[in-house]
């Protein structure tokens, strides 16, 4: 039995319960902060307190390059994979500005990019391959690379546990991945790719019209595979959807919340939540992003997520900037006064 | 010539058009932080300078009674808006929470409210009357009434100005504050009243009907006087509208970026905004709330705003909840690297 199948830890349901009824005594209308009430119960449930509370996110950003680019399905040079490595790590990219300014511990891991000698000091380089193989063709990986990035994901889950880290944010980099990830979330949704992709980082309509086309061809060579949401992951996927996959079970048997960035991040999502139908209880949703099949996906999740603010960047940026909002939510449940402490009349029957 | 007829502060064009050049030489794809983009522009031409910041909000609570009360229009008694005022100061309220953790200045203005002799530590009292006089039989305010509660919101400004306040919050709290915004709102729109009234802080459907009625009857009651905003501002609002009002007005008048919270206040800004068009250019719109209302608000306004949760607090809340987005915006947008800097290849042609 591999590791992802040991059980999910169970939500606190008592906590759940408590931090319920302490909403309803705050000095306002019940109901009346709307979605952040419920995302403090939430994490009450999830940390088994009844004020909880997020004071060290961690932010992890996975990074692949994709064989399936030979496909002519990006805007963007194969190379910026391995430069925005750089960048992340020298503090320039966004997620860098972003988990500067939340006090968030930044790991960067490369899984495999084309440059298969790249070496950057302050990133994780796992090698596991020049990038995957174009699943237009063949596999995306073998079962050895599929492992070994579910696997990266659950080490940085335990690295983020092992410092105290109370927040898991996945984020990904890697040219070409919003097509595997559109790829593997028709095979998840059983949903046409025209239904469901979009122009990722900057597609015309000529070049979303392609991107379909080597997605549904895909889709067709490997029709045998696809029922198994593992097999997918495999055939279609990318190491970083991989270890994106992999942190978000392993977060669920530990027992820390994750909070799920944008549309790669939420197919990987979809994926674990298919392996492990147990591991929805320790997600929470950051954003729908501009790619329109992220709305489907949410959806399939039952997810409602706190900001639409049209991002389509990736790398854990949507789920960053709802972190405030998050920290906010538990400060609101955790120090308002009550009706009572307050001497404040409740409404009338 | 009163104050509000003065001239508006201009925005910086050239701050405008400098900060929208750099946005697309940064390490993203052009667009991809969708509306934190936009925002980081609009406040780069408010604050005249290519990267803007934000540190240094302030947040002015406006509180008054509403003799429309009397119809029975509202779920809570009438004496919370003055027990707020205490939960406001001693630290209880979604709002001071919330400003005590953005490390934001609050302010609390109390312009008139049932009790005419409440006097607590902290609130600046202003007793312009035992709240208004029921606008569903005769004006809500006097022109004297109306004059002085402007006044206090342009004071407010001018205290934040003084102490370098960068953003302007206005929060409002009055128990049967709904019912005036809905019937100001509903005269500035020129709408029926089942069309925008809703449950408020938490009306059932017949108590939205009755609501509805009572706005219906105040409308034909001073259907000569809504041509004009600040007449029906006088008819049918509240002191805190009023102040409101007038703050946005003074905002835009000293250049101070004003960040637009829930229904309430974006029924002031549209009566703002009525009174001096070019106003316009200095509000920011924080959330779209449950109110069903706010929508037809915020699109008479062309306003996008940042969050949509449901909201139906008050108190200048939702703004204070959309300040870290604004504040994570400004400093994506000053700190990211450039393509140059960062040595990242850029979109091929």
């Amino acid at each position: 039995m591999t590791w992802w199948r040991q059980p999910v830890q169970p939500l606190d349901e008592n906590a759940r319960a408590v931090a319920q009824a302490r909403q309803r005594q705050l000095t306002k209308p019940a109901g009346s902060l709307g979605r952040l009430e419920k995302a403090a119960v939430e994490l009450a449930a999830m940390q088994g307190r009844a004020r909880p509370g997020i004071a060290h996110p961690w932010i992890a950003v996975f990074a692949g390059d994709h064989g399936v680019v030979e496909e002519g399905v990006s805007a963007y040079p194969q190379a910026v994979t391995g430069q925005m490595l750089g960048n992340f790590v020298s503090g320039g990219a966004a997620i860098s500005v972003l988990a500067r300014h939340l006090g968030a511990t930044l790991e960067v891991v490369d899984l495999g990019t084309i440059d298969a000698s790249l070496e950057l000091p302050g990133v994780r380089h796992l090698h596991l391959g020049p990038g995957t193989a174009n699943f237009a063709r063949t596999p995306a990986m073998s079962a050895a690379q599929l492992e070994a990035a579910l696997q990266a994901g659950a080490d940085s889950v335990a690295r983020a546990v092992a410092t105290g880290g109370d927040l898991f944010i996945g984020g990904e980099m890697g040219i070409g991945n919003t097509t595997a990830a559109s790829a593997l979330a028709c095979a998840l949704l059983g949903c046409p790719a025209r239904e469901l992709v979009g122009p990722g980082t900057g597609l015309d309509d000529a070049g979303v019209l392609h991107k379909a086309a080597v997605i549904e061809r895909a889709l067709l060579l490997h029709a045998g595979q696809l029922d198994d949401p593992l097999a997918g992951l495999r055939c279609l996927g990318g190491f970083e959807l991989a270890a994106l996959a992999g942190a978000y079970l392993a977060c669920a048997q530990r027992g820390v919340p994750a909070l799920v960035d944008g549309f790669i991040c939420t197919v990987a999502a979809l994926c674990a939540v298919r392996i492990e139908p147990a591991c929805r209880d320790w997600l929470l949703f950051a954003h729908c992003g501009a790619e329109p099949g992220h709305r489907l996906l949410l959806a399939a999740l039952r997810a409602e997520p706190l900001l639409e603010l049209g991002l389509r960047l990736g790398e854990g940026s949507g789920a960053a900037l709802a972190v405030p909002l998050l920290q906010l939510a538990c400060r609101l449940h955790g120090e308002m006064a009550t009706f009572a402490e307050a001497a404040v009349a409740e409404r009338q029957p």
